[in-house]
């Protein structure tokens, strides 16, 4: 999987809701009602990802949860994490 | 809830296996055979927080898991803390 340019990624991130690209990742951070709706969001992107076998890198304190996603194969940002930016807006989206 | 001293911390820590006291906070991570291995780990620990109602600060990539535990209520450590951690190490050997 070739890595996007710099270019492509911020075309890409248009099409997001809160993204941002840096450090040859992109970012989101999203906040809950509590830590139980933190984490069962983070429950239904993990069967996402696993599904897709790319997994996020993120981060989690009681209703906050961060996520960058990178593909380290490429060394930067490819359309798999694009595909899982769009699966993590979905779960998200349908959680509230 | 009282924050422990430095010391009270220190002797505390040698009951847990693999813990270390830094930033106001006890830290630990560990290592799992894949991703789906790491958030099942991560589930059991998720239901235990809930429970004792004190929540971790982590963060996962892949099979990595990172945690981090303080109590923001008392700018430090407290026995909430240890009671989680040992929580988390009793979990973790069940996963073995």
């Amino acid at each position: 999987m070739q890595k996007l340019s710099e270019q492509e990624i911020e075309n890409k991130l248009k099409d997001l809701d809160g993204w941002t690209y840096a450090k040859k990742a992109i970012h989101t951070s999203f906040q809950f009602e509590n830590f139980k709706e933190a984490f069962t969001v983070m429950t239904r992107i993990a069967f996402e990802a696993e599904a897709q076998q790319h997994h996020p890198n993120w981060g989690n304190v009681y209703n906050q949860l961060e996520i960058s996603l990178s593909t380290h194969d490429a060394d930067g940002v490819t359309e798999k994490d694009f595909k899982l930016a769009r699966t993590i807006e979905d779960i998200i989206e349908a959680s509230n």
